[in-house]
């Protein structure tokens, strides 16, 4: 595809969501059908552009004038809904392409899910609308829609029962199934969304192309999106970055992180999976939430829809109840929120206005609010002037349903947050649907469990981080190509390449004789290490390899020796380019790093302590390369060893800064090779007291095409 | 309380929770005040029994006629609902004994948690209560209920607009305004309630009283139970011991795990917390399962209710599109269950029924059911009969809420189950509460969101290794009791006493002599390790005080002196018992141990890898002591550390019997000595190859008396 066709397929999305007419090819007249469907939801909807069924066979359609054909309707429609079957689709494509068409959607199932066939059949239909500029939703989707316009281009029967009201969430979804469910709840949780969307088969418009797209629309603010597998990495990326440009919420539910859900995605999408970490990496390095199930999803988005994100993550708790209120605080702590007292004199004033209550954090008002409703509006007054939460849960039980306290409840919360409408305030309360809508046309927000309402704090602040974040990605640093070639390398050789591209190694050199061994030693001074150097041994200590603590010349020709008589022995057909010298590592912590190729997301780094830390313990952390030294530092302190690091039992911390650096140039040298290199080990990198640096003491490289 | 009383008071409960005559103290014709509304909910419920309101100024309150006071009363009542000042209660409490009532309940306030005026009166209160065999509920409670019955003596707000259903699961809680929640959603959630009681300052009826006795029951299935802390570990233990004999499922909300929920949980009901990993190991140890959340207590209680558990962790998934599958997928996978194919015979027999869907497990049935719900049926039979799963969840999202396909739906599923009632069936939909009825109607357990299903399965499986664990809690071996004393010993002293209990240390000895420190080594050959022995230096490392590796005669005498030359120098007020010698210790796995002791639940094993493992990654397990070596192996598995000791990468296993073994005999010790032992710590253990034992290398006993 050229850059222009590229530009008319962007254009397109404008023409796709908001058409000015339509066309229905095998519109049917029975509303309740696949093909009837989109016309009677249009109807109902109070579509104003203009719509034109396509059915040779009958005069109206739904009591709309019918064409013969796409060539008969009387001018060119910017949306064109495919309801025919799979093996009738391409004729159709070419047929909007020829009128011009701006986009189409294909219903049909039967393509690129099928088998080999079928994917054919889908990459000729693309090359037919990748040329006509036409942007294609499908095939096998559910469609699409945007509210506002009316034009509601989709058979979803989650809206057979009304529409969602219109709003500022967007929501794009590969399975229509669950984009469907996703708007159904939404409706229930009284979330307006202005454009909801199903992308399939992905022909030529994937999850990646509709966020880009709908995080440039003034009116969206969050997009939920749901995807089984992303396939272009990079374009996923410039999506996710455009978003975080435009400060609009995503919020992500990818599945497939287990074993077993990661085999049922790949044999129900077809996608490549990438690993699940690197998803998380991705993520988190542009501030998309990873939502982990449905429920979480739909109460994030209601949370983000209403614009007001906390200030920061120091929670106020109000209750009627101390239970719910240490309920709370546990709850806090699980989603990393903190709970500090208000100030002393705060809590004074308060014990003043209620004497039985908790005045600290959490609040406890007791069931004394209802003799004096002013408590309420008190506490939140003080707890946000003076205690300067960054957003405050109040948890009010079953007090709300009251038809006696009911209303002046509300009231009194209204009094006492009238003034810090900056911040969230979240109620949590088991109540029936129109009591939590008055609650909600107040201004709050409203979960029946308080552990939601925590969860949904903590999710805001991490989307509010995200939004303040700077992201800097760098640009890939040429001058760190290489020719790698296609060998496997030896350590001396893999040094040598990455000690050149910046990464920090003991000084070393390869000799082919003992007394060179000697010289080598004693211009680095005694103890040194000695090492056998073959591409052909990869796993050097196997074979005894490798001798510590070498500490005067005849211990070096001695190990000199022994080495190439190991070698000789243990690995007879390796070819044997000397022994490596360098001097004994300094002691510090040891860390690991590697780069590994994700199908879809290209190099990644990995950091870690190594050993059991890295395998028993999963304590790793991974990035999509290259990056900076800041991303690579809050690569380090998402680890549990960066306890150990910073300086652990009254022990001085490593040099978090060198290691950085160097997970930062890693990155940059993975990405300037990405289609050279399989993989690189750094292991163990040694992290010496800050300031001191840190070395790698053995590097391994992988070689591989893309 | 001597044992007599004590049988008067457990004989009360039934008079308390049945009654067949309450007398209201201070009753008020009101039937919207506190002191009107047990009177009214019980005239509403149609309570059998007989009912005597007391109050001097009225003939009639609500209709009924009023008595002067408890001793104009015509009968005994069984229960007596006290609605009068805390000022009064006491003279109340007495009138009660004289009466000769079974049980009361004291809803007023401004008893022990209030400070210490309370807390005198209520202590007085109790004294009385006790003498008389009156089991009083409260004070500064909500009261109970048995549905039953039509016994309603709370006047929580949670029955305002209608009762729970009668049902088999009982509600205990600490908090009344908790209890009330819950009642709401269990009524919300369609779970019937039996028994509910609120405890409140608990006075002489605390929530273990409760547990017991509703365990007791038949007509109890399910517990819920919520506390902010327990006073009584031996009480509770006792109780929790009673349910599990009677294989009743407790599912227990126990809140103030997190450091600030602590704190409130402190300063409001003056409980002593306890540690929380200890009430962790409490509740695996007897098979309660701990709900993190409200939501959670509920659904799970949901579920119990239906008495149905799934055979065992292997999870069928019926979905009609896949995305669902896979999230299913992932959340299994997140809560410990497995997802494992369908045989391959069966994967085949499920194509022909339905070519297009996902056959393996998840099954895919995909939209096609709409055309031909008997898929669904089949693909039910198939996973069932031939996959042999421990529990099916079907993922239907909003088709259940189809006019035209719901009823048929629940139809197909009920064709596909019926056979399987033995398992449980869970549903995952977005429907009306009208739909989600009739489902439940039909005997499946109905779930909105499919990660609170995947939740529920989990918890039901804990639920059942639970009920099918055998607890054999060993007897306190008194031949392990010591007269340990309030010094503090020496690490020698502390290694004889332990050894003497069982405990496995390399062979080792006191001397006072460098030839005497010869001869030890000789004994047991060289390597050995050397340390100084005195109760007043506890880390001897930090003086110098450890010489490993000495491996001669001469390196024994020279190591002797330099011991006792530091301890000399560095710590010159020490007693000084001698030189410890023993053999290097073998390698292994370095493990911890650990004892100490609880506020409520008395000594308490640890154990973990020890260092950083213990500290940084929290590695560690719990367990109260005395227990046998099966729940110390359990233990053991609980840790992440338990990968690296059933041999990783390749190595070896280690001994985990004698570790078991040792973690056993360490409870035994720590439970024969509680009231002596503030702590010990055993650091490091070595656990050597399996079959050839494990080692502790130091031993630190901190004495204390209870």
């Amino acid at each position: 595809m050229n850059d222009s066709s590229a530009d008319i397929l962007w254009n397109n999305f404008e023409r796709a969501f908001r058409p000015q007419s339509v066309a229905i090819l095998g519109a049917s007249n029975d509303a309740t059908r696949i093909s009837g469907r989109a016309l009677h939801y249009m109807k109902k909807a109070g579509y104003q552009g203009r719509i034109y069924p396509v059915n040779p066979s009958r005069e109206t359609v739904q009591e709309i004038k019918a064409y013969a054909s796409l060539d008969a309707v009387p001018e060119v429609p910017d949306m064109v809904l495919i309801c025919i079957a799979a093996e009738k689709v391409k004729d159709a494509i070419r047929e909007c392409v020829a009128k011009g068409a701006g986009a189409a959607v294909i219903y049909a199932s039967g393509f690129a899910e099928t088998g080999e066939a079928g994917k054919q059949l889908q990459q000729e239909i693309r090359a037919l609308a990748d040329a006509g500029g036409l942007r294609v939703f499908g095939p096998n989707c559910l469609g699409l829609l945007s509210t506002q316009s009316g034009f509601i281009g989709t058979f979803s029967s989650a809206f057979d029962d009304g529409f969602v009201s219109n709003g500022n969430v967007a929501v794009v979804s590969q399975s229509g199934a669950y984009g469907g469910h996703l708007a159904y709840l939404c409706r229930e949780r009284n979330v307006g969304i202005g454009y909801w969307v199903s992308t399939g088969n992905e022909l030529n418009t994937d999850v990646a192309d509709c966020i880009k797209w709908l995080a440039c629309q003034d009116d969206v603010s969050v997009i939920m999106a749901f995807a089984e597998g992303i396939r272009d990495g990079d374009k996923f990326i410039d999506a996710l970055r455009t978003a975080h440009e435009q400060r609009k919420a995503v919020i992500f539910g990818k599945v497939g992180g287990s074993e077993a859900g990661s085999v049922a995605a790949t044999s129900h999408t077809a996608s490549l999976a990438g690993s699940d970490e690197v998803y998380d990496a991705v993520f988190r390095q542009y501030g998309v939430y990873r939502a982990r199930t449905t429920e979480e999803h739909v109460d994030l988005a209601y949370a983000c829809s209403r614009g007001v994100y906390p200030l920061d993550r120091r929670l106020g708790i109000i209750t009627v109840s101390g239970g719910f209120g240490i309920q709370l605080c546990d709850a806090a702590d699980r989603y990393g929120l903190e709970v500090p007292p208000l100030p002393p004199a705060s809590q004074e004033k308060l014990k003043t206005i209620n004497p039985f209550g908790g005045a600290g954090n959490p609040c406890d008002t007791t069931a004394g609010v209802l003799n004096d409703m002013s408590i309420i509006s008190k506490t939140f007054r003080v707890m946000y002037e003076e205690g300067g939460y960054g957003s405050v849960i109040g948890s009010f039980t079953m007090l709300p349903a009251s038809p006696t306290y009911g209303a002046r409840m509300c009231d009194a919360i209204q009094a006492g947050t009238v003034d810090y409408k900056d911040r969230p305030t979240l109620l949590c309360m088991a109540a029936g649907k129109e009591v939590i809508r008055s609650y909600e046309e107040a201004g709050f927000l409203v979960y029946s469990d308080s552990d939601r309402a925590a969860l949904a704090v903590s999710a805001l602040a991490y989307l509010k981080d995200g939004f303040d974040k700077e992201i800097n990605v760098p640009d890939i640093d040429l001058a760190l190509r290489r020719d790698i070639g296609a060998q496997m390398l030896s350590e001396a050789a893999a040094q040598r390449l990455l000690a050149g591209a910046g990464l920090p190694f003991l000084p070393s050199g390869v000799v082919c004789s003992a007394e060179a061994a000697v010289t080598a030693a004693e211009s680095h001074g005694y103890p040194v290490v000695m090492k056998i150097v073959s591409p052909d041994i990869l796993h050097k200590t196997e074979i005894g390899g490798v001798i510590l603590n070498v500490d005067s010349a005849d211990a070096c020709r001695s190990a000199y020796q022994t080495l190439i008589e190991r070698a000789g022995t243990k690995a007879p057909h390796a070819h044997i380019e000397g022994v490596l010298v360098t001097p004994m590592a300094p002691k510090g912590i040891e860390t690991i790093m590697g780069v590994n190729r994700d199908p879809v997301f290209g190099p990644v780094v990995m950091f870690g302590l190594g050993g059991i830390f890295t395998e028993l313990f999963e304590d790793v952390s991974f990035r999509i390369a290259p990056f900076d030294e800041s991303e690579a530092r809050r690569m380090i302190e998402e680890t549990r060893a960066y306890g150990l690091l910073k300086g652990f039992r009254g022990k001085p911390a490593a040099d978090i800064d060198a290691l950085a650096r160097t997970l930062a140039q890693l990155s940059q040298f993975a990405a300037a090779n990405a289609d050279q290199i399989s993989s690189i080990d750094l292991n163990p990198v040694v992290a010496l007291e800050a300031g001191r640096g840190v070395f790698a003491l053995d590097a391994v490289i992988v070689p591989g095409e893309k």
